[in-house]
């Protein structure tokens, strides 16, 4: 795990790939982990909280934090999952389940202003990898992650949102073990693994907007659409 | 990541320690990842199937599978949180919730048997220590692994059960992003990030029952008791 020290500010319109190629020298097979904030601002991602009116449904799930966060949050989600005001736990256009739809104000371009998540972030880890290869020739897979918090479970681990190049679910239905019973975990999701082991190294306070994972063998056609439950499979919705 | 390569098969009554130690020079601050079937092995936490009579509940939740299992799963769990037979969402004693409360045939000692979740992780984790300090004279933590879905994404993501002489939640409250805003994200599940890292490493298929996550500088107070959602917390009880 190497983190991507030394990348300046991300803004809107940055060449991403040319900032990562810039920090780090890529080897084929290495998975570049991009936060989802970085790529967000470079996608121009961005609102400005005194551009938005906040709806009565808005105002009612703000309790005394700002209503126009709670609006914001409010388009982004799809679906609200639960609440207890102002916390939202809601379901996003990708289907992803997180705190605030995704909308965060930590990290923000500045004051005043909130970041949302990409638009299609498997797009996203698409267009960074394309960018790379053009630049180094390496053929390397791209994780866009996210701090996600989880059911039952305290603390955050970063998850991926995008991915491009590599696997996120390594299948192993129809594999045994040593006595020759099928394997009950028959799907890991390697990809937010990646993210979490990314995450180690990536210093949120400093500013470190990623990491590259070197050494996984886990090149391959994948993205984060994939480690979305499917609704029939899913016992919590 | 360094995986323990040539650890014999772990049986009731192994010393960890020893097996790790003859895997892998320890380093001051690595972390030990160990996998919850080692750990069951060596406690003798193994359930012979054909010395359980299934409940009537057992049967009834069994559908065509076998209902000495589902009953081995009944008495593990302190309460269901979902079940669609076969498939059983528990939460154990310990307040994690995982499928099946944790009892798995795969990796088992020979067939007919089940491994169940040890009875404290934490404990478990504070014993290899003291054993691996023991032995290397090391400051090494610890973290006891288990493979847990997750609601709302596909695939398992392997997390903390156990922990000890490592932080396992990095709280980040009160400290600031560079534009001042406080960090939405406070705590992050450092051990589960750890315990994902380890996994990638660790090929179930083949044995590798754990790791060494090197250089991560998160030596430290810490237990998997921490990473449980406090009721009050939780939006999904």
């Amino acid at each position: 795990m190497i983190p991507l020290e030394g990348m300046p500010e991300v803004e809107e319109g940055a060449d991403l790939g040319a900032l990562v190629v810039g920090a780090v020298r890529l080897e084929d097979g290495d998975v570049v982990v991009i936060a989802q904030k970085a790529v967000s601002k470079a996608e121009g991602r961005v609102l400005r909280l005194d551009e938005v009116e906040p709806s009565e449904a808005a105002r009612r799930l703000a309790a005394d934090h700002d209503p126009r966060q709670l609006e914001v949050i409010l388009r982004e989600a799809k679906r609200i999952v639960r609440s207890r005001p102002p916390l939202v736990i809601a379901e996003t256009r990708h289907g992803f389940v997180c705190a605030s739809a995704g909308v965060d104000a930590s990290n923000a371009p500045e004051p005043g202003t909130l970041v949302l998540l990409p638009l299609d972030p498997d797009a996203s880890a698409r267009r960074l990898r394309a960018r790379l290869t053009e630049l180094t020739g390496r053929a390397v897979g791209v994780v866009v992650s996210d701090s996600f918090g989880r059911a039952w479970r305290l603390g955050t681990t970063d998850v991926a949102i995008g991915a491009a190049g590599v696997r996120t679910l390594l299948d192993l239905r129809g594999r045994h073990d040593r006595i020759g019973y099928e394997l009950r975990t028959t799907q890991i999701a390697v990809a937010d693994e990646i993210a979490g082991a990314a995450e180690l190294v990536m210093r949120k306070t400093t500013g470190v907007p990623g990491a590259i994972v070197r050494g996984l063998d886990l090149a391959g056609k994948g993205n984060a659409r994939e480690l979305v439950m499917p609704p029939d499979r899913d016992l919590f919705r």
